[in-house]
């Protein structure tokens, strides 16, 4: 386990085969959540907590995660003192194919119609 | 508006326009909506409530279709004392390009592996 998961301390994580489709989308459908998701995807690399810049609590934001990591969104782990999260897309792509790249695109779609709303006003 | 809702009385439905993902994904979240979902995706056409046979209560499952009709993944009208829906393919394929094929699948895909579990023991 140690070879697989180095310096995991304690965060728990749904192997591949235990992701289920309904934690997966409830981990998404909030819009911190899919925030989180969208930045992870976009740099590609793994990311402290602190490197995405929310408009919540800290103790909420590590909610946030939390969620996404126990549903198989995400894997975290501490690199000395600081909790790296990144994605977890190749399992949710051999799970779910497609389904990760069209919630990225569903919310990147929303946000773009958002900013059109905005430069109308 | 009385030739786009025959015989609405009284149901809410979003706008196009006001459909949120977030809520779209909330609303397939649920193991009961999804498979709610699936069917109606599998008929193609509206379906009466009583036409899935949940493991739930009528009340549960009425508010179960409210979820989906108020976040704009089914619509709903009655037809003499009949609550008729259907699925919002149009809608939701226009706003999230691909989003429901790819939950219709990955649903499908998991109630696949289920059925190899099961047949495994």
């Amino acid at each position: 386990m140690t070879a697989t998961t180095p310096g995991a301390r304690d965060l728990a994580h749904p192997t591949r085969g235990e992701i289920r489709l309904e934690a997966v989308l409830h981990a998404l459908s909030d819009p911190m959540r899919l925030r989180l998701v969208c930045e992870l995807a976009a740099t590609g690399e793994e990311l402290p907590c602190s490197a995405v810049e929310l408009p919540i609590t800290k103790s909420t934001t590590t909610h946030h995660y939390r969620v996404l990591r126990e549903s198989g969104v995400v894997r975290q782990c501490y690199r000395g003192t600081a909790k790296m999260t990144s994605l977890r897309r190749d399992d949710l792509e051999t799970l779910f194919p497609g389904l990760l790249a069209s919630v990225l695109g569903a919310a990147h779609r929303q946000e773009e119609r958002a900013g059109d709303g905005r430069a109308q006003l």
